[in-house]
């Protein structure tokens, strides 16, 4: 037997950096390459990515999107067509200038995001009202030039899907908008089971060439938010820039209105940050890769390793089941899988096989649970449905405690020191309260939340006027 | 009613290439933009993809392998490592040398294969035997600067997979060289239809820095061959350089051994030059986006409507239906699902209703059928699965048929004149006589068929002894 090295990690309340590290890495989702600020997707990173993706994917096509597939340059010309686009993306775009040992007439920039492709593809296909809706989404890859980044939340190069839609009106546009806000909220809360807060973005904060954002954004362990899925109306800001018009019902030359919206890997950032602990990751059973990971206990003893496969293969049909028969001890194996955050541990040995039983071993709380043979498949499913539920009402439990009220500056600095989290506090509008939040506190606005409460009369910052309550809070 | 265009398309005989461009825009597969050698997929071309990605993914995963995803961009550094490889990649990789408003200190190439950094993350990640075979597989995008581009056959970027594996022997790695170009031949074969001839590479023609190169070749319309899969034993070359060493099971330091695979949207093209007619193109039913499309005959009629939406509800479980309810005329809608190649178009009208009946249409042969509504499922099943075997067997006669045998030159070019396609001639081995052949006929090497004949005692060019039959073709 190989000398077994039992995983340990930093502790999170001791430095949670280090800890969202040690836990990416020794839980086997990354690697890191010479290729600056990118990341490598490892199988068990990917295979939660495919969880995720296919869901996502499912209710897109549900809601009667079809994907498409873009090129991944953007020739500079193309870019700089939509002022505030370009001016929003400039900075933070990769640039090619040579192809083999040609230099280029024409600069391309690799993708960060696709609207204007998208656009002049539009501008080719729709004619006639009867060309719309438009309803497309696309899974790529895309690239930001970020200077400081982490694995899942701030990559160089992230994977993601974003859909791009083009509308009669204003308000059919305005639906997808929603529409599609509310899938993100769903796949977040339903299947990765992280809650969010629902919500308008300030104009500060929109996405560049929008007229407005509506963004879910999510609460980690430490108290920072995350956005989790952004939902655009683009108006025809776009349209009109690319000149993609529509005859419509009476003959009238129209132009389109459009929407985007995007999802990507960090959101395997928030399931971490929401659900693990000092053992590591705690992944939800809808989207984790393995459900159920079997541990033979003295595995040499006769009969365990054939009862051990049989349940493997008995239960594969419905449960994601994984096995590992290695020669490493129970205990190291234990320590693996909670590292991991398989949700359930299944244990099963000469004792268990003599009893017709197996042992049922929670992640989430630690709890054990006896099975008899002919009830396993029943316990099973009904404890993969309490643990998703569990991880859900305890992250909301958490949102709950870690938000707060204020009412005036003084309030929101002592709340935000002494309970971090979000701070709910009312706005008047202005961006130079925004910003003076910002620079005094470190928190930024999340969200104009569609779910307003009147905490008080008056901005919290500048005793004016409320307009309306937003969220604040320190964000990745 | 709006005024309806049938589209029609150049004959194949009449010009080949036109053909397949007036295919590949008029059936909506691909759309083209401002970028130069890029293509759009559109949602017809693109849910083609997934059938066909889907398919092969799943023999991926059943063999045995894990999916990663690896960085878009390569520091030049890391390129240059394997001295055969850069020399093939150099002149066709675009370059990345800003990054926002600054140069970068070191060029980054956007992969236009990913081997280096495989390498690299191997050399981090093995270490014993016991992490050995390392089976890696990853769906992405690449990009060759290539001067002269059709859409699916040749792009500047196009969307593969490509697998990576570390083995502990030569042997395994040989064993997995073969084991997937199997694969891919059965992908070709079974689900796409495309007749292969599977063999090696010569010197000339393999991967840059591989010891040999598998491939699977199929043969267009035109004569013409298309490489559509290729599997690569690397050897120890990319190990030596790259210093990926294991401890064996007798604790001594080797270099792993490894392989590389790729497929890409390439085989869509084969998939409509081999399978597609004056009509547009026929796409085999088990990696067709719709399987059979629904044209409600005189759909103004009482009870016509309901009774095609009922069909397709009905259907829908067990095929992949469509219909057509627009207020397009009946002519258009056949015209436009030839075009589609969607293998089986059903008709309902009121006469059919009236008899308890529809109406199938092959797409491959033009046949019609009557089926009574309680033998509709088994007969469009039969139907499907006849369709699927017929192409095969048509394309495999195909092939046959324009196939010949050459003893000298004279006959090589007569032969490739009269019959163009693929011609068997036994060759010396030596790299001259390879070229020369290209020079004199345009034909290139395609492969040394695993299935050796004897086809005469000589080299077909120098007269020399003859070491192996090889199949010889113009080529995409």
């Amino acid at each position: 037997m190989e000398k077994e090295f039992v995983k340990s990690i930093t502790a999170m309340d001791k430095d949670f950096a280090q800890w969202y590290t040690d836990v990416v890495t020794k839980a086997d989702l990354v690697d890191y390459s010479s290729v600056r600020g990118s990341m490598i997707i490892r199988p068990y990173g990917y295979a939660l990515w495919e969880n995720i993706r296919d869901a996502l994917d499912g209710m897109i096509k549900e809601t009667g999107h079809e994907n498409v597939y873009m090129p991944l340059f953007i020739p500079e010309s193309l870019l700089e067509k939509e002022k505030d686009h370009i001016a929003g993306f400039a900075p933070e775009v990769a640039w090619v200038t040579h192809g083999g040992s040609e230099e280029l007439a024409e600069r391309l920039c690799v993708r960060p995001t696709s609207e204007v492709l998208f656009c002049e593809h539009y501008k080719n296909i729709i004619h006639s009202y009867r060309d719309l809706p438009k309803l497309y989404n696309q899974w790529a890859n895309v690239v930001r030039w970020e200077k400081t980044t982490r694995p899942f939340l701030r990559t160089l190069e992230f994977l993601w899907q974003e859909g791009h839609t083009a509308h009669e009106t204003d308000e059919d546009a305005h639906e997808e908008t929603k529409r599609m806000l509310d899938v993100y909220a769903t796949l977040l809360e339903d299947y990765l089971a992280v809650p969010v807060v629902k919500g308008q973005k300030t104009e500060k904060e929109k996405f560049a060439g929008a007229k407005f954002t509506y963004t879910v954004e999510s609460l980690m362990h430490d108290g920072k938010a995350l956005q989790s899925g952004t939902s655009h109306h683009l108006g025809d800001g776009f349209a009109k820039a690319f000149g993609i018009n529509y005859l419509d019902r009476e003959g009238k030359l129209q132009h389109v209105h459009q929407t985007s919206w995007g999802m990507t890997t960090r959101v395997i950032g928030a399931l971490i940050m929401v659900h693990g602990d000092d053992r590591g990751l705690v992944i939800p059973p809808k989207v984790a890769p393995t459900q159920v990971m079997i541990v033979p206990i003295a595995q040499h003893k006769e009969g365990v390793l054939d009862f051990a496969y049989g349940l493997k293969e008995r239960l594969s049909g419905a449960f994601r089941t994984g096995i590992d028969a290695s020669d490493k001890n129970p205990g190291w194996k234990f320590n693996e899988y909670e590292m991991k955050g398989v949700p359930v541990r299944l244990e099963a040995g000469p004792r268990d096989i003599e009893k017709n039983q197996v042992v049922l071993v929670r992640r989430d709380t630690g709890e054990k649970l006896i099975a008899t043979l002919d009830e396993v498949e029943e316990k099973l499913g009904a404890l993969l449905t309490d643990i998703q539920q569990n991880l859900f009402d305890r992250a909301k439990e958490l949102l709950e405690k870690k938000t707060s009220v204020a009412e005036n500056m003084e309030q929101f600095k002592e709340r935000l020191e002494s309970n971090p989290g979000m701070i709910k506090a009312m706005w008047c509008g202005k961006r130079e309260c925004e910003d003076k939040i910002k620079e005094e506190t470190g928190a930024t606005s999340r969200c104009i939340p569609f779910e307003q409460e009147k905490v008080s009369d008056t901005c919290v910052c500048c005793g004016g006027k409320a307009e309306s309550m937003v969220v604040w809070a320190k964000a990745y």
